[in-house]
This record gives structure tokens, C-alpha cells and sequence, in this order.
């Protein structure tokens, strides 16, 4: 199984990279081909010195959707839609948004957009047939990186195609030790996207870092 | 210091008042005493049973605000505007919210008032010197009830009012295994709300019970 990762040589897309390639196929997609190719070398050097093998490709975005069967938007949300516009070829795959759509005021507030959450939006602008879900949406980018740390955490997962659900679930339950939950229909993920600037607030206003969740 | 529970005899109220009765003097309101009255002998039975000494006085719920410090707004959100217009005397009293604004359509969804969050709506509705905050919003009555059980859960607390929720994250931090967690003023409440749908779907999509949380 391939996954492409759309925004792979960004903060978020660099650290899923780096817990994924072990375990899959993972093109990480850039704007800049070579940003993707010096991610993937500095990936394959942090997981070498752990005497771990990956399996990592780097490429244009649009060439980690062309070659991927899973296509994961590691992109943050201002940009989430001039993304989208300038790429094709999302008909029949499965499309995972880890997007949280949010600003920062004195404190974090989820800011959605028009359609509800980042993942409908998603919806309506890619075709029909491509498989959205939402997932990912809680689990910071220093803790994708940080490799020497179990990821201890809860993810909740929303989708309309069951199918295409389960499949994610099980990627979500290969790394580390995340654990995913079924959180239901696409329509659902707007209460998911908020869970990220509640974490924030968690984090700033008790003096913490990269806060998780976990449902008990 | 004396708590007082606005709808102590709902299925929520009846668990805090279980749970907060050995710790603090509690005042369970009901809109008929009558029904406030046979909740506290029930409560104090079950508590004898278990060794266990309580403080727990039937009353109106009009009398529960006027003889209590700390109030608690133990009331369904369809209720909540009804209920608070019927009663006064919030003047300079601490008022918690644990009223989670939703509706079930094919799964639960958060559906705000206007101001944005229940608690916002209290904030409203009150008089300008009542300290609202924001609490217990995600702990199921069952879990409230079941004292055989540890609450072991994080509870994020809102409010503008530091101390006011300095004195509340104290009270949760009382409570069996509760941790209580800053999670800024009340205008970031309505991202805590949003827990309890979501957390409903988490119950139904994967077949759990009263799922609760944890930030790590």
C-alpha cells in the first residue's frame, strides 16, 4: 500500500513520514520536488541511525497523488484550498484530512468554514468518488517526530465510506501506539477539527507541551 | 463552603450530588422539594452503605441558589433558559455550566445557542457579577453514580474570572481521581461543549459506554 503525503516536507508532513515509512510505501509530496527529496534524505538518515529500513520516495504533489493509493493533506488550512485548486486525480482513493481549521485570538477558537469542518470542505472540492476521511487531527507535529516516543494517544476518525474508515483505522493502528476510534460520518468531523484548538488551550493556559488525548 | 445543585434530582445532578456530599455541604434543588427530599435519603442511604458520612439537604431550587456559595446548573440545555428565568439571586456567586448544547440527527451534533456556547448563554442571562465558569461537562451520570468506580478523567474548565476558577478546578481536583485543566476563558467553551457530542459518537460508533477523557 502506497501512501502520498500532499505538504510532506512541512512540519506535520515530515514527522508522519518519518513513523510511516517504516511500515509503508510513503511518497512525500512538495510544492518543490527538491524539498522532498531532502526530507526524505534527512528521514532515511534519523531512522537509519535506529537501524530502522523505510521506504520513502520524494516527489511533487501531484505525483504522491498520481502514485499513491492513500493520500494523506498534511497541508494547514489557509492553504488547504490553493492546494487543492492546482491538483487533480483524487477519483477513487482514499483521501485522509488532518486539517484543523482554527486562529489563534488570545486564545485558540475553531474557525469553520461554510461547510462545517476542513473535511467537508475537502468534499465539496475534490470528486465525488474520492473516499474522504478525516483523521490524524489531534497528534502534534513534534510528536510525530519525536521517534524515541511511543505515541500514546487516541484518534478519532470520521468518514462516510465505511470501507474507507476501516482501512484508515487499521493504518492508525499500526503506528506506535495509537489507538482509532470510530467517530462517524464525515458531518461529525467539525467536533473532531475542534478538539485540536482545545488541546492548544489545554497546552498554553496549564503550562504544558503537545497535549493528546486518549477516550476511556 | 456550601454547593448548591440547580436540578439535583436529574440524572446528572443526582450523581454529583453522590459524588460531592462527603466533600462539601450540598444543597440538591429540585423545582419540587418534595422529589429533593427523597433523592438525599437515597443518596445518604447508598452512602451509609458504604461507610460513608455526607452533608445533603433537600430544597427548592430557588433556596439551593440563595443558601449556596458555589452553584451548579444541573440542567438539560432544552431547560436551561426556562429554568434560569424562573430564579434569582446569582448576584457575586460562582455558577458552573456543565450544559452541553446537542442534538441527536443520526449521530450527536454540537448546536450552539447564538452567543456561541451554554455558558455564554448563562453569561447572558445572569446578573454581570456572577462568576461563570465552565466545568464537569464530560462526565457521564453514570459515572457520576457509580461510586464503586475512580473518575479517572481530565475536566477542562473555563471562565474570566480567575479566581472564580482557581476555586472550581480546586473542587474538581477533590473529587475521586479528577484533574482539572485551565482551558481559558468562556469564550473557549464552546470548544469543551463540543466534547460531550463528540464523545457520545466515540460510545456509539465503537460500541463503549460512558467514554470519558483524558489530555496527556
Amino acid at each position: 500500500m502506497k501512501i502520498g503525503i500532499v505538504g510532506g516536507t512541512g512540519d506535520i508532513g515530515e514527522g508522519m513520514a518519518l513513523r510511516l515509512s517504516p511500515l509503508f510505501d510513503v511518497m512525500v509530496g512538495s510544492r518543490e520536488q527538491e524539498k522532498a527529496l531532502a526530507t526524505c534524505t534527512m528521514n532515511r538518515e534519523l531512522l537509519r541511525k535506529r537501524g530502522k529500513e523505510c521506504s520513502l520516495t520524494g516527489v511533487g504533489n501531484q505525483a504522491a497523488i498520481d502514485g499513491a493509493d492513500i493520500i494523506i493533506l498534511a497541508v494547514p488550512f489557509k492553504h488547504l484550498v490553493g492546494t487543492l485548486e492546482g491538483l487533480h486525480g483524487f477519483e477513487d482513493k482514499i483521501v485522509i484530512s488532518p486539517v484543523n481549521p482554527m486562529e489563534k485570538r488570545d486564545h485558540f477558537t475553531f474557525v469553520p468554514p461554510p461547510e462545517g469542518s476542513a473535511a467537508l470542505l475537502v468534499k465539496r472540492l475534490l470528486p465525488q468518488s474520492a473516499r474522504i476521511c478525516s483523521g490524524f487531527n489531534t497528534i502534534a507535529a513534534n510528536k510525530w517526530k519525536a521517534l524515541d516516543e511511543d505515541l500514546e494517544y487516541s484518534v478519532p476518525v470520521c468518514g462516510d465510506d465505511e470501507a474507507a474508515k476501516r482501512e484508515v483505522m487499521g493504518i492508525v493502528n499500526r503506528i506506535s501506539r495509537l489507538r482509532a476510534f470510530d467517530a462517524g460520518p464525515l458531518a461529525a468531523s467539525c467536533m473532531v477539527e475542534a478538539l485540536t484548538p482545545l488541546l492548544l488551550n489545554i497546552a498554553r493556559y496549564n503550562k504544558m507541551k503537545d497535549v493528546g488525548i486518549q477516550f476511556r
